[in-house]
């Protein structure tokens, strides 16, 4: 067995001890005589399992006592409609776009506003500049009424992130964020947000789990169409488990937090995320033969999408990277070009790999 | 490692070669250099998979061209708000009431079918009679013009099936079946049916997915306020990935369809089946210690509750069961007593050793 760098956008490589692990408990967790995939969600040894997992990850990101975590399924697509379902209330929502993810997001609530009896507008586009950089504060057109302002901080394909230290948007109106592919690569402090959620198959566990944060005060506003399951007041009151929650999911995703902290925790894992990212972008921006357009303060440290000046060069850039054991670098169609997604499983020596092979291949090539 | 019998109503045991495969690939996936969890669900590998878990689990069920065949998210709970959402459209929607999830089910779409512009009506109901059987023919109140009639084929928690010999609803609309804990355990006449839905975490898979199998007219019907990953039109077209699918209980489940066409398919299964219910029921039968309640026509070969006559012997019962390596014999609480969940991966020898343990139980209690 041999294991690449993978640098898949998502479903992600996860650390190699989460999967040791997991194939070793794979027919008998804990001495339970069972894996976990076959035991009732209801008893004691997955009882277990999530309320180890939500306490790692509160933790991790120090959630205040006033926040619900809840274990979802849909991914963060889902929680596109669930989001205006549950908060829209009649009211109007503010949308900020800067990629692909918040535009999806917008079209979905903008699907629905009307069936609701809300309305949803947007209140900035980077669109126009190829969502190359973040919104800038005087670019804004938020209504101070509105029921929410949502907004994604790191934007998969396009490699835009917000990062703590950039601005939010000034408004009194709960934020709500989609951080699916940067959540826990750094601290975050949530208490600023009404609302965060996150598709788990980037920097948690495996797809088909997605996490919501969500505040107390957001609870109990859910629109009469609003099914069951999707409705975050019988959520938390049925503690994730109205129905049978993604158990394998939330079990990998455990083991994903103890990893975590055995890293060291968020500072931690970010102080290596810096140093992955650094490494890659200082690579390219030395570089005549490489270039990454996304303005220097709005780079992502997890999703870095760069272009060989020569495309014609593309195939034989992926078929090299392929045989040097550096898979999943090919950029999004909305894109093109490569894309290095480096998570916090991705280890340091992997991005040398990669860059040790980018040079090579320059030198080859230039 | 000791495996034990687990007699869990879901999730529920899955055969052992199943997790062992798993656990061999976990790391790296036919040498792709990572496992299922860690692969793209746009790349070769995992399209490999999810087609040959499409046509294998057509090939079971002998699925005619015109039905689509769904893997999405959110369990049987969340097709409950799925189903009205997508095929009520602006009629009534009948339901038969046989036990605690065709309730749940009628109560999901009661709840959201004002909101929808329509209404369902409660066409038939065992309530009464405890859901100890199944409805007759000449207790059925349904309306021709009905946009659908919805039904579960296999109460988990009331041990009542509704078998291919019994009774189908004679009506024109099309039939809705809640086939969750049932499916795969007998052949079924797919065409019968307008849509089939089933979660996975009884015979197919792990908890997380949920299979739709649909017929192409039903398509394309769904209303204003559905969201987009519940339209069964857009994942249609979208070959169930409108967005990330579950890949990895998809991959078990395939795993899981090759080991039925390994034992023979679904008539050797349904043979194993028969030959588990019978000696369990023979054995309740002939015991004046055990019962069960249900109607001989309308008994569960999957799920089979019993009671002891004695109830004060319960908990030492459950605690010489589980000293004895089976495991999850606990009735659900609706109902109590005990129950034995004998689905697919359960073998003739684990019913055996539940029987052994029964007699010997009453030997040393009667």
């Amino acid at each position: 067995m041999t294991r690449v760098f993978n640098f898949s956008a998502g479903p992600a490589a996860l650390p190699e001890p989460v999967l040791r692990q997991a194939a070793l408990e794979m027919l008998d967790w804990h001495g339970a005589g069972c894996g976990v995939m076959e035991m009732s969600h209801r008893g004691k040894e997955f009882t277990a399992i999530i309320e180890q997992a939500e306490s790692d990850f509160r933790e991790l990101l120090a959630i205040p006592a006033n926040y619900r975590v809840l274990f979802l399924q849909g991914g963060a697509t889902q929680q596109f409609a669930q989001i205006p379902m549950n908060l829209l209330d009649g009211r109007a929502a503010d949308y900020l776009v800067t990629g692909t993810w918040s535009k999806k997001a917008f079209k979905e609530a903008e699907h629905l506003a009307g069936g609701l009896g809300g309305r949803v507008r947007l209140a900035g586009s980077t669109e126009a500049d190829g969502f190359t950089r973040l919104l800038r504060a005087n670019e804004l057109d938020l209504d101070p009424q509105a029921a929410y302002v949502h907004l994604c901080t790191n934007e998969t394909i396009h490699g835009v992130e917000l990062g703590e230290a950039a601005y939010l948007p000034a408004t009194s109106a709960p934020l709500v964020a989609d951080m699916s592919s940067h959540i826990l690569s750094r601290p975050v402090d949530v208490s600023r947000y009404g609302l965060i959620y996150a598709g788990a198959q980037k920097n948690i566990g495996p797809s088909g789990l997605v996490i919501v944060i969500v505040r107390d005060d957001l609870i109990g506003r859910a629109n009469a169409v609003t099914p069951s399951v999707m409705d975050y007041k019988v959520m938390a009151e049925n503690g994730s488990m109205l129905n049978t929650p993604p158990t394998y999911g939330i079990y990998i995703a455990g083991l994903v937090f103890q990893w975590l902290k055995a890293q060291g925790g968020l500072a931690a894992i970010e102080a290596c995320n810096i140093k992955k990212a650094n490494l890659l972008y200082e690579f390219i921006d030395a570089s005549d033969f490489y270039e990454n357009r996304v303005e220097r303060g709005s780079r992502s440290r997890m999703n870095i999408p760069f272009l060989l000046r020569d495309e014609t060069l593309n195939d034989p850039f992926l078929a090299g990277a392929k045989a040097a054991g550096l898979t999943q670098l090919k950029g999004h169609k909305l894109v093109g070009g490569m894309r290095a997604s480096i998570y916090n499983a991705m280890s340091l020596d992997g991005v040398r790999a990669l860059v040790d092979y980018m040079r090579d291949f320059a030198a080859r090539h230039g």
